[in-house]
């Protein structure tokens, strides 16, 4: 078929050969060349009978694909290779006539957009399942106070169900992410041939049309240079997946002992080879590792690009593997995610013993005097001094004589020590998006009803 | 201020100091300091008359930082503190206010967020500028013949206009890209405190409305631990710093003198401290290297996030360094993208030299097999017979004697000599996208149209 | 002194001219211009009063340089042109001999060589400090118990002592990765020339024993193309840049409520903008984030060699800022980590209350059955047996009764509860590198010896 | 065999599981417990016949797993459980003492530095034949002249020869940093235990002396914790990587019909699916675009480790599937590299013609003034004036008249001419390290003896 006069050399064939990878393209290729085969029949490039041969191969390649009765051969290279040396097989010369007016180069990246479509779909759809968990989650907890940490130090108390709801809205942008990547793989590239477009009056589309597209590349260079799509996904993937092990690494803290916040369920754990009494959380540990592995994918994949001339160079065969690996690794992640929240036990006593630490108060305490007049730097300033005060004699807040406090700032008196009673500092949280329950109730609404406008697609 | 009795180490605050690079926030946190005041006093938290003083205060910090005369102090650790000190020191004790129902956390959040804004707006206007460029010179460039290329090796003819116009639609789709970063900045952060909301009633949509936001952020936690606009903002510099790496690495193959493609001025190049004769297109190989310095910008700060327990951490403060220079080359290498592409002189002489290359044709020569009824499979084969017979004798295609051509297939004839003469092999490429001159034409149109509708918003 | 007509454009200065950063080289530069003077001379290149003048003003030039009073001119581009220029004004048409028989290619080659030596030998210096101190604190901390953790779970107790020391053989190895650098600048690049070789009966090895390198490059285009030891530094960088992050997140998981293992001194935290209560550990928040910073200048830097044709090329130029950010970043963290160790208190109560968890003999009893006859295997699965019934009835292990125990195996006793009663579990591992006391006062003697050794070069 | 009561989730096995990957320890893995085994046995730690069972067992177990008919079972989650499972399928009871005094954690840190060693010293090897197919190459190819490149710009002669032994040196320290991976893999982990040492009196230097490591791991913790060495291959395997990709960017660029420089043999190319003229150097492609994947595996994997807290994490996993791919990548591109270049046909005439570019001679023609007593740069000057006139006039240098010579500078007469015709420009270049012949071949015999040396691991 070439105008080579050696074979291959074995090693050349473990570089260059792409069917141990590419064969999960098979689906999207022969959906390719169904709609491309449609085509030429309707514009008179091929005659009808050729099509019908050609359909009717494809048909039965697409369940022998199915099936896992595909009969690959010793020689494919890749898989766009296997399918149309099947196809030949299948439908004698009339195969010989599906590559008309187009080349691997266009098919290619028409495969590797449609892939994407898909991944990127199902994507957004496990990231919308994942945050739906977390506000079943938050409904099951809504009023579980625990401490809220910056600097990984107590700050302020907020409730369980607030803190869930963070990874609800990250996972709402995820899905919205995943959702735009769906603009860069619009325009159909079938069609641009080889580099320069094809010497036949193709109706590109209609190819468009049969397949999803919204349209056609606009110019034949650009369309089989793309890979942008790629990069998309992998960026998506790579914020997606950075959440995942933010909400990984908590899970960890928050099953050592000294936490104690919540176990994850043994189906998500795992024991010890030697130690009797381990219970590791495997799965958390896990959602936390990954990020890396899929970020790398994308600055990998961005390098493989970088200072690359047009069009198609062979060097663009290695966006699958990084794709195909990104993808396999996020969809597991969020299943996993799903499965870990799902059946995790939260500990409501301890939970809500760090959160009742009186430290807890001190912006309270800062703000109380604001309301009473002193500026806020200088009451931050007061409240400064009774926390080192009181942590310098190895005191509560509230073991602080009148005395002490009077010291500090004539304008507390009773109410301070009310204050630290009363506990309300998750309440006091008025403000729109706060912890407070009234929001965090409003909170979950909106959750929900965006949960459901991402799925209806808006 | 704070509960500590003993100084940060020097080593400490150059560690821990951002004020070297976190200055460049200055005109935000201004801004967001005048509409935070302002609702502060509309919802009665802070006096009027505190309020007038502050932005007195504010006008005049304003003033001093637009005229370099601000006066920064030793121990400002970054801008927010050195903006709030000199507040105080110019309105008194309200100055001590302007810090009420606010925290460091979703200030610094909020900046950057409107600073991410604005950098994805100018980068937007970059790409388009240059897509514009890109356009001038096809139009300027329309029907200049030249090889295009697959791995390098010349493939099919195409023109210099089509080729260069492949950099316009990558350029709008990194436009259309810095727009859609816009998206996951339109939720307010301020407001959400520390990270639990504030103790206040204040009105969030205020200050969203008159900073630009279309909304507040729902959650308070996720307001202070979210940076995914960073990540956004990445990404798509990373795919546009890819795309002008493609173009500079173009550019310097063909200022080879083996190509001799095109010269860029010099105004956009250096000579050598030895070689009295080079002209080195320093500026090409520049825009070359730079894609993977904004690439790992990327990678290094989604590995800072990479499992980081929610919500604020210091970590974080790494964000800016990371963004400032991502920003800094990418409107640095957009810019001199399109100088050089404005001044650069392309070889009409060489250019079509090598477009006239015989071989190009080859792909014309098995369509013609085709259209006379060969399947498109066996065509490929036939010619390539040919290419190989021809190289082997050291002949071109059109020195293949009649005898030899019918010796490959009976469908040849002299119709074979007329397409070589022809060099039509331009021309035929009619499909959509394709490179004939209607198809160009056709596409300058489409591209002028789509950089209006990106400007104006649509 | 070129051949152009038009100067170069602003934009293209602000891209290209490297003086910014590159003028941290001055100190090499100068060194070099030196060494290689001495060399033109002594091979009758130049003459010995031209070698004088050059001397006198390249003395001049690092007087000036080191008083920071050298004169910077507006045409500048880079640090190279500058001193040149310079020494031709105080040196007259003498300077104009001194760039003979070299070009700037195998200048900055030199440059960088001799800059990479130098941080890798303070790299190496700072390394081996911060083992010292690690080793001073197990010193003061020998028998802290502690409970050991994997999957941050509690596994086994251990000594502080022996925990701290863990990263006293990171920091060992990191110190031989940087030693290990110095390999790679081991041969002179200066006298390559442009890429050939120059003109001029050179004598190198004289140059090479000037400036302490082993030898000369030998081939001259792989000296300008070389930039290995920038690779070489920033991979030994990342893997002590990631040692540290870790470091960093231990104290900073240890400086939490829950865990209350430490606190870090009031000179290497902050305080919060907002809540009085806060002590942030945020020297150790920084340790944590720079790691991603550092090896995503390697990945940059490896990209942007990545595909390069021989010999230098412009974008060689982003060498300098990929490396010098993380030389400086790498010294300040390596100061931090030290200083914020040196001053770092445990609290022994915390410690020692967390160590006695009576699960951490699991594997005690384990192996007390195996001296017993049964296979660890058995062992393993008697034990986990023990634990599970005591977890689920809430018990400690000490409170399950002889009954129990022979429901389990028949081979356990009384030894049982002596077993969790002497809390020997620290003291039965006497295995070597274990954590049994005998055992950490062997390593730590081992462990000041190679300190030592490292200092001394060997 | 653990305290779980429930099965593992199905998402999680498949998350968990490492079989699919780490199967390909299996070797290192038995080999280890055979050197376990018969230390327990000498300390008496377990019976002698004990020992042959398990020795017995273990011998089965490895020609199982040599000839494939190994029986993994449907709950291997692992290859360590795999072969611990196996073995007491076929030692009884006795199986059951194999994991005496050791734990996963030691034992998968052994077989992974086990593994590595085993990369490094193969990666080493195919280092040296790579470099020595290079010295093969440039002693065939001594004399031919051709132009040496800076920014891709022609700018002076050198023999083809010293372009490919710049590859050689290059390859010489690729080896040398294979070999000084080794270092770091010298410390046997097994006998850390879990991470404490173990209960048990045992002899690890035995196992080490069997295994071939030179000496222990002196910390239980470290030794766990570490895997420096898998970061150190990365390293160094980024590093040749990226040496392979400049390799295979210069033989795309050379393949062009534009450069006509060379031509990869048959067995190293491919054809085009549509253009039957297409010869592409697909091997030289992917040669360039692996470099990228094998960096991003560092990062991903220094990711993985940042900020991890001691001992071991389930994170740590990731270890295997980044330096997995990496070997194999490195293995495959090594020796692809060597199958072309041993094949590789240069073209002398096309090299020889872009040699004889009077321009390249423009640095000798400085020098030659030089050497008459102009200062270098004013030579520079002066010449850079020459070309400016003669590009501009459209001439060779040649072309000049004596005039025209006299008016650039007076110490210009026939000796101009006389330089340009002789065309010595290549054997001017007699600095050590130049391009001269005489210099090449003292470079090829020093090459050749370095390759020896390193064989013989000096």
């Amino acid at each position: 078929m070439s105008r080579f006069s050696e074979p291959p050399s074995e090693t050349f064939r473990r570089l260059n050969d792409s069917l141990a990878f590419d064969r999960r393209l098979a689906h999207f290729d022969v959906q390719q060349s169904r709609a491309h085969v449609a085509m030429l029949a309707s514009q008179g490039i091929i005659a009808e009978e050729d099509r019908d041969q050609l359909e009717k191969a494809l048909t039965q390649v697409e369940d022998e694909l199915r099936s896992g009765t595909f009969p690959f051969a010793d020689g494919d290279e890749d898989i766009h290779m296997a399918v149309e040396r099947r196809v030949t097989e299948l439908a004698g010369r009339a195969g010989g006539r599906l590559h008309t007016a187009r080349s691997r180069n266009d098919q290619v990246a028409t495969d590797m957009a449609m892939f994407v479509r898909q991944a990127a779909l199902d994507a957004e759809a496990a990231c919308l399942e994942l945050a739906e968990t977390m506000i079943d989650q938050a409904d099951r907890h809504l009023d579980w106070p625990m401490p809220g940490y910056t600097h990984l130090q107590r700050a302020q108390p907020v409730y369980l169900s607030h803190h869930l709801l963070a990874y609800t809205w990250m996972l709402l942008r995820d899905a919205g992410r995943f959702r735009a990547v769906l603009a860069g793989t619009a325009a159909l590239p079938l069609g641009a041939g080889a580099l320069a477009g094809v010497n036949f009056d193709t109706d590109r589309s209609q190819v468009a049309a049969a397949l999803g597209f919204a349209g056609v590349a606009e110019n034949s260079i650009d369309a089989v240079s793309n890979r942008d799509f790629v990069l998309d996904y992998l960026a998506a993937a790579t914020t997606c997946a950075t959440h995942l092990s933010r909400l990984g690494a908590e899970i960890v803290l928050w099953s050592s002992e000294e936490f104690g916040f919540c176990e994850v369920s043994d189906a998500w754990a795992s024991g010890s080879s030697i130690m009797p009494q381990k219970k590791n959380p495997d799965a958390a540990e896990l959602l936390r590792a990954k990020a890396p592995r899929v970020s790398s994918h994308l600055t990998g994949f961005a390098g493989v690009l970088h200072g690359l001339p047009l069009t198609y160079n062979k060097d663009m065969q290695e966006d699958k593997e990084h794709l195909f690996d990104a993808v396999d690794t996020l969809e597991l992640t969020l299943a996993a995610a799903r499965g870990m929240m799902q059946t995790i036990r939260f500990d409501r006593e301890r939970l809500s013993a760090a959160a009742e630490d009186e430290f807890l108060a001190a912006t309270d305490v800062a703000d109380l005097l604001v309301k009473r007049g002193l500026p806020f730097r200088e009451a931050h300033g007061v409240v400064a001094g009774l926390v080192r005060k009181a942590l310098s004699e190895g005191k509560t807040l509230s073991q602080l004589t009148v005395a002490e406090l009077h010291e500090a700032s004539d304008l507390l008196d009773e109410g301070f020590y009310e204050l630290l009673q009363e506990r309300g500092w998750l309440e006091s949280k008025v403000s729109a998006g706060g912890t407070s329950l009234a929001m965090v109730r409003r909170q979950i609404e909106q959750a929900r009803k965006r949960v459901e406008e991402a799925r209806s697609g808006r």
